[in-house]
């Protein structure tokens, strides 16, 4: 498999002090590139009857939508609050310092379809783990998870529970 | 041309009263109508030499992701202030009420790079003309843009200027 690190670019200090960033527009902005990321997504889950692509906002947005396209699946945005209207799905979840909830489109995946999450970076997961419980309030059937770039120090993969696969496509 | 608009919600006063909001989740959440609405897309840029497409935070990242896949091209997000690490290009433009900026990240597209801009809703125009405005200020060649659904009513398509096309699949 391609070895995309090359074209993440790790910004100190952003969005705040003491945090690496890791920047993936070189790696959106190259045609050839982002197509072998989606071919690289989808890989594992060719064959798996995926129906909906749920992409968490906004970078998992870009992935999620283009491996829907490439999986034949449906897309279901996972927002941040306020942003989808009325009715909608929600989960709070904890965050290092504070809470934040994510929200989904209240029907927007039928009870037992099969669904899969994306998302750029498996941080420390909460993120992650939130969107996993919301497929579950929807009533839907996890298959698993992708991220493009998962970051081992911190962790995350220990907040992913109930045994469905996560995968990323390279680690830093 | 499949007509989306069964697909198309109508959300009264939201995010705020006097606004009628248009949803897009049903026809992302339709894997069949999805794939044809990103055809459609597609389609009127077919041999045009597209080489990025960028799409506008939050669901122009949808549609314009799954169309860069489509097209071969690479993508390019057009991000609300300082949600991309430095260095950026930024364009200031006016609302009804207010300002906002558009960022995109410097570098994203090479000079003279053939660029098209896709956003899900075209309905005052402002955001799309700051787009065009932050695609030139980039170095790139604008060759158009899409939308899913324009809102004649709000005449966004008189702000559109400089005689690139503008399409969209459907009016509400």
């Amino acid at each position: 498999m391609q070895d995309f690190t090359a074209l993440i670019r790790a910004v100190a200090d952003f969005p705040t002090p003491g945090v690496m960033f890791r920047d993936v527009t070189p790696l959106l902005a190259d045609a050839g590139a982002f197509a072998r990321c989606i071919d690289a997504l989808a890989e594992p889950w060719q064959g798996r009857g995926v129906q909906a692509v749920c992409g968490i906002e906004a970078r998992g947005f870009i992935f999620g939508a283009a491996l829907a396209q490439k999986l034949h699946a449906g897309f279901v945005p996972l927002r941040k609050p306020g942003k989808l209207p009325p009715p909608v799905v929600t989960v709070d979840y904890q965050l290092e310092y504070g809470s934040d909830r994510l929200q989904a489109q209240a029907g927007a995946i039928g009870p037992g379809e099969r669904a899969l999450l994306v998302d750029d970076v498996l941080a420390t997961g909460g993120t992650l783990a939130a969107a996993a419980a919301l497929v579950g309030k929807l009533g839907a059937e996890l298959l698993g998870a992708s991220v493009v770039i998962e970051l081992p120090a911190l962790q995350g993969r220990v907040r992913w529970q109930g045994g469905a696969p996560l995968y990323s496509l390279l680690r830093c």
